[in-house]
């Protein structure tokens, strides 16, 4: 069954019914901001659904996770919420008491400046760590932003940029595609850059026995009409092949986030009664496939966003493992590659040096068998593979060939462990003196130092 | 008991009854070789010992294991060699049959080439994976080497230098200590640089469930007389306690190799039966905590200065992680500290950033409870530490106060997590731009590419 998507403008206020807004509230130069001295940017963002909406999330599985994953997980797990207020500049993470009493006050302001009930409004909060809360400034912004809200695409605009940190952009897309005959839409958000190796759990409780390493922030909007059980699948499904799959620095944060409000507007009956809309609740419909490869797609396309802009990235690879024993092998091969250090900077320099992504494997958790081992290059997802060992054995192709391979912005790295079926796959960048020189820091301006 | 050891000259030679030479024989130019343009460098080294000795060993535990490993280990296990042929500039790793051949060549022409009985020459090989290596160079080396062979601290120093890829200077060290009331040396030369973190075991096979992560080569040379079984015991000791607690870049080698050699010639009879001289045989004896006090400073000193010589490195760090509630977790929760990206740039930079560092302890798979977290810093081996974080809060230590802890090329970073009585400790260094820069290479020149 074949999605026809089409792409539109407008990201999380794309579909009906949903307004946001981005404001400047001083967060950035208070907690941490990076250039936050070359001019103001904005630093916190609404968004608000006109009506309650089923939701559905995920979260860091780091142990040590900020106030506002605390805040959000028991809130989505009553399925049902009406806005999200996130800032960028301080993470509100390791705060203790107070980061607690700051996260709830920012959804209880939220709730009060729009008028919604208790429980209906999510946070999220990206920057550094173990800085209280500039509440004051929190609250001016929460004011201004409720005034401001609005559904053109600026008001996207400038919500993705609030949350935006390291980023050097702004990461927003949004699709529209039929649904029970109508037209849908379904639109995100999200930020990335440096911490990013997600590995989210609906109740940010680890997954037993799985090994799961940004702070990476998304945020989704969608008018078709889902049950808040059935949201969550779709959820788990999308975010387990995408934000789950990449990794910039290997480093998973304590504030990774991801949530979709579904608030059924494509549905709108205008006065008829509530029984005739139709509400995807069944996970083995033909509709729900179709809902949930619309959804693939967005979190795919946002996950990758955040791959390109990774902190001093030149270089985005698909590490694509196959012929596993397991899928855990697969993962922990394709994870080995992708945060090794020495194929990270060989990427980099442009070097095909397979000797160093044997090694990786070799180390990995993964069963390996040396003498098995294929590793080759193609295009993004070409089918073309150039082969640089063949069952552990280099190939004929010339090193000149290989380093063209690699000489490609971008490029699909294949290895085949030709043990098994499993296979997974890795969204991953290089190492570049660029991410050492951010994020080394200059101590002698505080302010200035990142997460 | 206090082991009195005096520091002496000469290294591997220093021992009695154990010569050295390393030579030039032109396999940097052929294999890899950075630098090897600046001028002729020693690569093959021979250790021989004058009458067998007894013999121990630990092998990288990476599934992809180089071919001399793969010669090692059953001879090793034979418990008696009298010489080692090592090279730098080719792993020898990945090379398939035609490796294996190799590297039974090696040992085959050194025992030919010094009249010792087969089995009896052990090899190690570091530089540049997947490259044949260069037998005719290798032969000429070997006779070259064997007609240099000699004692004096010079012949230690050659030796030294020809196991070197990327280290900037010759790791060495020798002690003298009091055995059975003789005179007793131990000696060991190692190299470093990058792909650091061994993780080895006497066999190479992987100890169930333990999670271990340089080509790092060492070799060391004692003229005491001990059992093979006893002088196996105590390296994986001494090992368990250095070599296996160090990381430059979380890469774990395929040709990681630790060889002791136990001659006995400082108990030489003079011609009196053998039954006269004292033999270490139980692990149990005073005598035996004396050797092993010895065998554990020199391989914690060598491994140091693994660290301290890493590749780029400007910072040495101490990570102590103490209060766990199983080793397991200590070991996890220091590793994930001290592979972190985010907190090896923030050390680079002189940022005493303690939100990365719970951070990498919260992703790791060590059980912890962020307000239980203590993290602080003191000078090496210091007790007096300056808290940045009690109980997960922040205390009242100044950001000036903190910087200045962590400005200093060398410290302790001490981690409590208060839930037990495990701890664990790693030496780590920081990643840098040098890093990134030395290891992304010049694909306009490959030969002149790393391992």
């Amino acid at each position: 069954m074949k999605t026809t998507l089409k792409l539109v403008p407008g990201s999380i206020v794309a579909p009906r019914g949903f307004r946001a807004a981005g404001v400047f509230c001083d967060i950035k130069r208070l907690g941490t901001g990076k250039g936050s001295q070359k001019g103001k940017k904005r630093d916190l963002a609404l968004i608000v659904s006109d009506v309650p909406a089923a939701v559905a999330g995920l979260f860091t599985t780091n142990q040590v996770c900020a106030a506002p994953v605390k805040v959000c997980v028991p809130r989505v797990q009553r399925g049902s919420a009406q806005a999200v207020v996130a800032n960028s500049g301080n993470a509100n993470a390791c705060t203790g008491k107070q980061g607690m009493k700051d996260a709830l006050e920012m959804v209880h302001f939220t709730e009060q400046a729009l008028t919604l009930p208790t429980g209906s409004v999510l946070v999220g909060s990206t920057g550094r760590i173990g800085v209280a809360m500039p509440m004051d400034e929190v609250r001016a912004g929460i004011i201004e932003a409720a005034v401001e809200l609005g559904a053109t695409p600026a008001h996207g605009d400038y919500a993705a940029e609030a949350i935006m940190t390291s980023d050097t952009r702004a990461k927003q897309i949004a699709v529209e595609f039929k649904l029970f005959g109508r037209t849908v839409r379904l639109g995100g958000m999200c930020k990335g850059a440096g911490m990013i190796q997600p590995g989210m759990s609906p109740t940010g409780a680890r997954p037993a026995a799985t090994p799961l390493h940004a702070t990476m922030l998304c945020f989704l909007t969608t008018d078709a009409l889902v049950a808040p059980r059935v949201l969550q699948t779709a959820l788990n499904e999308a975010v387990a092949n995408s934000f789950n799959r990449i990794t910039v620095d290997g480093d998973m944060s304590t504030n990774d986030t991801v949530l979709l409000l579904a608030n059924g507007k494509a549905f709108d009956t205008g006065g008829k009664k509530a029984g005739s809309r139709p509400r995807l609740k069944d996970t083995r419909s033909k509709e729900f496939l179709v809902f949930q490869a619309a959804l693939n797609h967005v979190c795919l396309e946002l996950a990758k966003m955040i791959v390109r802009d990774g902190e001093g990235v030149s270089r985005f690879v698909t590490v694509r493992v196959t012929g596993a024993r397991s899928f855990a092998d697969a993962d922990a091969a394709a994870r080995s590659v992708a945060n090794s250090p020495l194929v990270k900077t060989s990427w980099h320099g442009g070097d095909p040096n397979w000797g160093r992504i044997i090694d990786a494997i070799g180390y990995s958790p993964a069963t390996v068998v040396e003498d098995k081992v294929d590793i080759g290059y193609s295009a993004p997802g070409g089918r073309q593979v150039l082969w640089s060992l063949k069952r552990g054995q280099p190939t004929k192709a010339t090193f000149k060939a290989l380093c063209a391979a690699v000489a490609r912005r971008e490029f699909d790295l294949h290895i085949r462990l030709n043990l098994g079926r499993a296979e997974a796959l890795m969204y991953a960048a290089d190492l570049t003196e660029e991410y050492v020189d951010f994020n080394k820091g200059d101590v002698s301006d505080p302010a200035a130092l990142g997460g």
